[in-house]
């Protein structure tokens, strides 16, 4: 109810949006106006330019209870830390380096003293990771559960940024580490949860996952592998952090940069613990790797000419390669066979093979 | 429950230390290291150092419903053109200029796409009257109710940040604008909710108390007297924006410089509407003026060679001067008796006034 009568509002579910559209719907009105505005909405981080050399970068997250984190299996500490290293992973997508955040929560009365410190030790683990410094926040009540804001500032050099858009045709696309053991991290998480809830006696079996819950629970920001690019002087035409899964973003650089991606099934680098639990699982690893999200890898694209630097070093694969916009965006699996990789994700049910447990 | 069993933590509650005693305990562990980073937490602002000629100032909020608004009389727009100006307040604070925002919401499904549009079209109207954009933001569900998030950036040239910190002995304590009208607006709203749940039919009866009202949900930020402050060639020795109120700010002040400050009941700038309005409602109005907050007027420090200049602009009160440590923090009523100002404000309850409504 509101006591002002004046507002006669539509009543549009934002589910017709989808998060994505409603952004694009917010925010299409807003013009940056201020010369120190370089950029506004759209990339990993707004880039702004306070500065001759360098442009400053600054990136947000909001993080709910329920939604984005369970306390039942997402221990405090572990929450401060990723809240951090995940939007550290955003300026690093920039192709910067993260300098500085700040960290609003609101907590309800559940909340203890001890238990905010557990949350702010988890916070400043990642600080001392990452070299950044916790420079402001907020601390509020909270009716219902634990809210975190987190916003992070960076910097990057000038001629090194790197934006969603300039994938050029021909460029190589490469992604860092190895993909879907967040995923299936998560999922080992639930299933703990499930049997905990029927049998609140009954320990938790997390052994020999430790890698997919360590990258579930302590996701890292790819900080280094942009120094090794750095040191290899390559600035990678377009780039974007794995959040919200590879397909997803494929989307977003083949949509910003104005191309097409392809990239192959045989080249998707899946660790092998993660080949054996998704089995374990009764799930499909390529599926895992390609939709699953939160492994915070860079996905970036380069041009051929430095092919040579990256083709031996592990923590680099390439999957694919940038096309012209009219080939549309593809996975090619290992029967030669081509997949228009839609917002959907590739999905071994929707693709009409064996179906598997999603 | 968590089927984490290694952390037997405390359950101290959070009110034992206060919010500002929690921030103050969280982040003492947490040191600047960058350097960057001017001066993190205990201003208005974060104070980074990006460029040669000026500083960059990052200021958060976040803002939770059923904390900081209740929907039944703020309405979306006027809470959305709040949340900014309320943060650009925290830039004019530094003797800064605001230049971008970054906003985040956590919705939950009963608002809808309408809704969020309203709140949008009040952050762009504060975006337009204060020329800063929105390059940023994050939205997300939320379980509960509507938790915003903003983050502004802004800019001070270095010869002119004021901190809260810089406030010396014979400074001249100076207020902008008027006091507790806000605090007023608040209960004339908390009255006409009250009416509407008991008599749903029943119109608000607002009349008569636009200012209030205006003060209460359309708070602006002092940009324009930053300005005259600048022409005026005076920088604030310190300053501080009243969100909390008077007391709470001049504390803030005295703590930080290590003063003593000395106000004056007879100084308080009150608009006679609010004078009249506190009568009509049984309250003080040097309890509002005093304690109300959410004024967003600027309380700062200047040396006294600058007194000619403000002395007959309407805008600028000179309230009281600054003192010895030793002095105290006092207010001295009409009769010039002293009255120690404290944590708790200056209350007639407490101080064995006529006791009157809080």
């Amino acid at each position: 109810m509101s006591i002002f009568k004046d507002n006669k509002l539509q009543n549009t579910p934002v589910s017709e949006l989808g998060e994505f559209g409603l952004i694009e719907h917010i925010t299409k009105s807003f013009d940056c106006k201020n010369k120190s505005s370089e950029k506004g909405v759209g990339d990993d981080a707004a880039v702004l330019n306070f500065s001759k050399d360098k442009f400053q970068l600054i990136s947000t997250d909001m993080l709910v209870e329920g939604v984005h984190f369970d306390l039942s299996y997402s221990p405090l500490k572990h929450l401060g830390y990723k809240a951090v290293a995940v939007n550290v992973s955003d300026i690093c997508a920039m192709n910067g380096v993260a300098t500085q955040v700040t960290v609003s929560i609101a907590i309800s009365n559940r909340f203890s003293v001890e238990a905010i410190e557990e949350l702010y030790s988890g916070i400043h683990l990642a600080c001392a990771k990452y070299n950044i410094d916790l420079v402001g926040g907020d601390t509020t009540s909270s009716t219902s559960g634990l809210v975190l804001s987190i916003s992070v500032v960076g910097e990057v050099n000038k001629k090194k940024i790197s934006y969603r858009s300039g994938a050029k045709e021909n460029d190589l696309v490469v992604v860092t580490g190895d993909l879907g053991a967040a995923y299936l991290g998560l999922q080992i998480l639930k299933r703990e949860k499930e049997i905990f809830l029927e049998n609140p006696g009954v320990q938790p079996d997390l052994q020999g996952n430790d890698y997919s819950l360590q990258r579930q629970l302590k996701a890292e920001a790819r900080v280094k592998l942009i120094e090794v690019l750095n040191e290899l002087k390559i600035v990678p035409t377009s780039m974007i952090d794995v959040s919200d899964g590879l397909t997803s973003e494929i989307l977003h650089i083949a949509k910003q940069s104005d191309v097409g991606i392809t990239i192959y099934e045989d080249k998707l680098p899946i660790d092998h613990t993660t080949m054996n639990l998704a089995r374990e699982l009764n799930l499909n690893p390529i599926f895992c790797a390609l939709n699953g999200g939160e492994d915070y890898e860079l996905l970036f694209t380069i041009s051929q000419d430095h092919y040579e630097k990256l083709k031996k070093d592990v923590d680099f694969t390439i999957i694919g390669h940038v096309t012209d916009k009219s080939e549309g965006n593809n996975f090619i699996t290992n029967d030669s066979s081509s997949h228009p990789i839609t917002a959907q994700g590739w999905d071994p049910i929707i693709n009409n093979k064996k179906p598997q447990e999603k």
